[in-house]
């Protein structure tokens, strides 16, 4: 068997800005981010590092800026708060952690890798977590790092609305904020993690489905590492991450046959999103049912990032092919 | 189609008291108390009750009494709490609720079921998921109510062993308890409930496989409802109860084929522990790889339980049928 091409995929949420409010500026801000991310954690792979650590480095990147709702930058729940959830999982054998419900930890992920490496558990919720991230000396920021006005100004506008008794307009980019990434690495291997603030105006003590392992992550050598965005609640209830597993070893899919199909079939009951995956192959889907999903890809043959519908920009010759 | 013969399973945990450690007495009052609570929840669906309803209330009556680790009766976390998690899930449309880390219920089950019937959220954890118990006014006890000399002694006895470096005697009962109910109703839908305590001196904050939809808590009308007991990281890791539906619609395995399959495959790995599991044709599978698992099925023909592997003793002609 021929060693395998590295490849590194990344999202930055399903919840991207309506295109008509999206300025040349700002976009070239969120590809310059989707890039950072990319080179962040394909440069592990480059090396001959494991996915888990590219998948980490990637998210951590996504975690530490503000346009992307992960780490600094993360939405506010219902009561004014900042509450993230994060996880991570190694293909190897399925070793999974996450964390629920934490504040304070500048990179979520960690948070949810110190879980999986440093605990007995999968995963720690709330107060608990929060206390096992002190104490092994995670790296902790306080609230000016992770506040940014233009999420507490989404927070004001959510709580206004639902005063008024005004119709939700079903904006994304309120509710569907994630970052997450999947890799293969040149041994073989697959990892996947994944790192959010939830939804604006969420409920206190609200979990969405990226640390439930099978809706939001999931990473099996055997068949695909997955990465989820979009209505948590949805993607829980359909246990969209295992389920693209599950149709790939029982159903004999094909890595872009089960990920596009669990896609659509959960958009017409709300469960809007996408999600990222890659198979040992390398194959990569990145399929989406919402307007838009920040996302890219890293390999050999360049970094390509892409927003709304239509083909991946940026370097290499083939930036088509991995398209939506 | 023939009218589907309702029926009721539930467990009351993987982690059963060692062969040699149960006395008569002992073991009358497990039976009895599964008994109990297959009473209570076989009567929803004698009178033509929903499958949601009759899991609620069998698990309802296993939060009730102190032989369970649920509810009353709950484990000590490594800090001295109790903090427990519970989850239901409706195989009509897959609605599914639930809740981590609280503590003041009476019944944690009826608060996974609000968070399904009265909030916009799945799972909610914690601080916030005690409030939203606290506001929809669910009926709550003190500590008294819950604790029990034998679970605070289980807690010491742990904690000692630890201090002195005495090698983990895999104690079975000291990390496996769990309660859970599935059913088929005459209208031919499922259901699934689950109800925790989780592990004696696991660390605060820790979730296990309970809420954890995929894992601990499955049920869909498409294929089957399942509740798990046992080493709850592993569960996760495996995505056990996703996977026995997955086998049964992509992998056309029966119920059986698929729930002893996944129980057997985790065994080696640690895994140890059992489910219940009904499909829709009211066939019953309760596999279970630990020494014992409290368990017990309702049907027209009257009530079998059972706690150590061979067949269930109770009423009616074919109590073998449905064995382990």
């Amino acid at each position: 068997m021929p060693t395998p091409r590295p490849v590194l995929a990344i999202h930055g949420g399903a919840g991207t800005i309506r295109r008509e409010a999206m300025t040349p500026e700002k976009e070239a801000q969120y590809h310059a981010g989707l890039r950072d991310a990319l080179s962040a954690g394909y440069a592990v792979l480059a090396r001959g590092g494991q996915a888990l650590d590219a998948v980490v480095e990637a998210v951590k990147s996504l975690e530490d800026n503000p346009l992307f709702n992960a780490g600094r930058g993360a939405v506010f729940n219902a009561a004014g708060g900042q509450e993230m959830d994060a996880a991570v999982m190694d293909g190897r054998d399925r070793r999974a952690g996450a964390v629920a419900g934490i504040f304070g930890p500048r990179h979520p992920v960690l948070a949810a890798r110190a879980v999986m490496e440093r605990s007995d558990h999968v995963l720690l919720a709330g107060a608990g977590a929060q206390q096992f991230c002190r104490e092994i000396g995670l790296e902790h920021r306080g609230p000016e790092w992770f506040r940014t006005d233009q999420r507490w100004q989404a927070l004001q506008d959510e709580l206004e609305r639902r005063r008024s008794g005004a119709a939700d307009d079903g904006d994304e980019a309120r509710r569907h904020g994630t970052v997450g990434a999947v890799a293969l690495d040149a041994k073989g291997h697959l990892a996947a993690a994944t790192s959010t603030g939830g939804m604006t105006a969420k409920a206190v003590g609200r979990v969405g489905d990226s640390p439930v392992f099978g809706s939001g992550t999931w990473a099996d050598d055997r068949t695909c590492a997955v990465s989820a965005t979009g209505h948590g609640e949805l993607f829980i209830r359909y246990a969209v991450a295992h389920e693209i597993d599950a149709r790939m070893r029982w159903g004999r899919q094909s890595l872009a046959e089960a990920a596009e199909a669990i896609v659509a079939e959960i958009a017409p009951v709300g469960g809007s999103g996408g999600l990222i995956a890659v198979d040992g192959l390398g194959n990569v889907a990145l399929p989406f049912n919402s307007s838009g999903m920040y996302r890219g890809i890293a390999d050999a043959e360049g970094l390509r990032t892409g927003i709304y519908a239509g083909p991946l920009v940026g370097a290499g010759p083939d930036s088509r092919r991995h398209g939506t």
